[in-house]
């Protein structure tokens, strides 16, 4: 197959492809990236490199990137399939299957759920979404970068999915922040701290997450914990108990704003489900 | 035992004590409250409810409720021990742990994390600090409503570590909470994105935060993933793209600054425990 772009994550995967024994082209914009990268064909042009396979897979900075890079190439996709892997949103990934439908491509569009050093290994996944065909047809080999998830015939839905994804672990993170300060604020060592109370607690916790999620999908029958009026109150004395101990609470405080707003707004005996519709601007 | 407040949570641990098989005397400020709580003596003045037992536990709205509270009932503490369960700070610990001693009472503070439907059950537990020979003399009896876990003979390190794992939980929930929103906004099940994707997702995430808490407390090598320069510029995007999805950004736009704010003073080539400094305004 055919890798567009040599950044870290493009390497990464051109690296697994070979290593996989798959024949890999590679090119990038800039000459003479990745010299390490060792078992590839180099392509001079970007039309040489998507001659060269059936597959090609586009990694690069952002989506107009992928638009600049692709367009000189556009007379030779008939007939291949295109895998874009570039971070981007739904609607740029719905711009780019209408083009290479358009070239008589197969369009496939990826969300990489994994940093590059997790590239080829069993702990990450990527979500891929478009056209089914290409990925019945071209699941297996993708496999060889990171476990291939199919969620949807909507080229849009990958990318959606994983901006989801990537929220929910800098909430995580946002939390886990404000903990740690918390407890770096007295002499409470954090690495303790984060592996014999936070971890077992998140993971305790994560098992809301479904119901939150069942509540907004079918309807809540009132609040079976805590009700959003009992947690409004609670919340501005985490808030100012963390004053209290040197930390600002600035990664919590819109947590605060919006469960003061949504008793404000009638929703006091309600659950937290309440709070998620609060976040819908439009649709 | 005696239990002083007849609250959601105070009620509950009293009928976990009842249902072990421990005799339980129980006060409220205003009478009559939980009529359905049997088995237990009920008794006119928080002094009686003092000296009924040698072990005191005390869980009530705020730690003005406890002041005032217990202060008409200073002299029968001597010789007893107080445990007490309202949720507080390190520095409301620490002083209600000083006026105890002086009463002649051994003091212990304790964070409960969990809801009064997990009292008396497996799930939640309770942190404890304070005095060590308290926690060997009553550990077991208090195991009845929720397992016990003693962090330290500094009274105020219970409030501490429950504050600090609250903070954890609703950046956890914060970050759920913008992820159900953008995947209700297209036409994807909130439930089946959870269950399949999302609580994986974080499941496996939560391994970076000992990582995370390690550099924070030993130092760290350099950023061993993604640098805080290249997390801020993908951050941007994810905001973006939440936005153009109909989605406000609210919950997670806090970090955006403080990610932007780490490169601006020079962290950018640093991981994420650097973000985590810039939470501290004093100690």
């Amino acid at each position: 197959m055919t890798v567009l772009g040599l950044g870290a994550m493009g390497t990464a995967l051109a690296q697994a492809f070979v290593s996989a024994g798959h024949p890999t082209t590679v090119w990038n914009r800039t000459p003479g990236r990745a010299p390490g990268l060792t078992g590839v064909t180099r392509a001079k042009t970007v039309a040489d490199a998507v001659s060269a396979s059936s597959l090609i897979v586009v990694c690069l900075l952002d989506d107009a990137s992928v638009q600049e890079a692709l367009a000189p190439a556009a007379t030779e996709f008939t007939g291949r399939t295109l895998v874009n892997l570039t971070n981007g949103t739904p609607a740029h990934a719905r711009r780019t299957a209408d083009w290479a439908t358009q070239q008589g491509a197969d369009y496939l569009d990826g969300g990489i759920m994994a940093v590059p050093a997790m590239i080829g290994g069993p702990a990450g996944f990527i979500l891929y979404s478009g056209s089914e065909a290409a990925f019945e047809k071209y699941g297996a080999v993708l496999s060889a970068v990171a476990r291939p998830q199919f969620v949807g015939t909507d080229p849009g839905l990958a990318a959606l999915q994983d901006l989801a994804l990537l929220s929910g672990m800098y909430g995580m993170f946002a939390g886990a922040f404000h903990a740690l300060a918390l407890t770096s604020s007295e002499k409470v060592s954090p690495t303790a701290f984060a592996e014999q109370l936070l971890v077992p607690w998140l993971t305790a916790m994560l098992g809301s997450i479904p119901a939150i999620a069942r509540d907004l999908e079918y309807g809540a029958d009132g609040a079976a914990g805590s009700n959003l009026a009992m947690q409004s109150a609670g919340f501005a004395n985490l808030l100012d108990a963390s004053r209290a101990q040197g930390v600002d609470p600035v990664l919590l405080a819109p947590m605060d704003d919006l469960l003061a707003r949504a008793v404000h707004e009638g929703h006091g005996d309600e659950d937290l489900a309440a709070v998620v519709q609060l976040l819908r601007t439009a649709g």
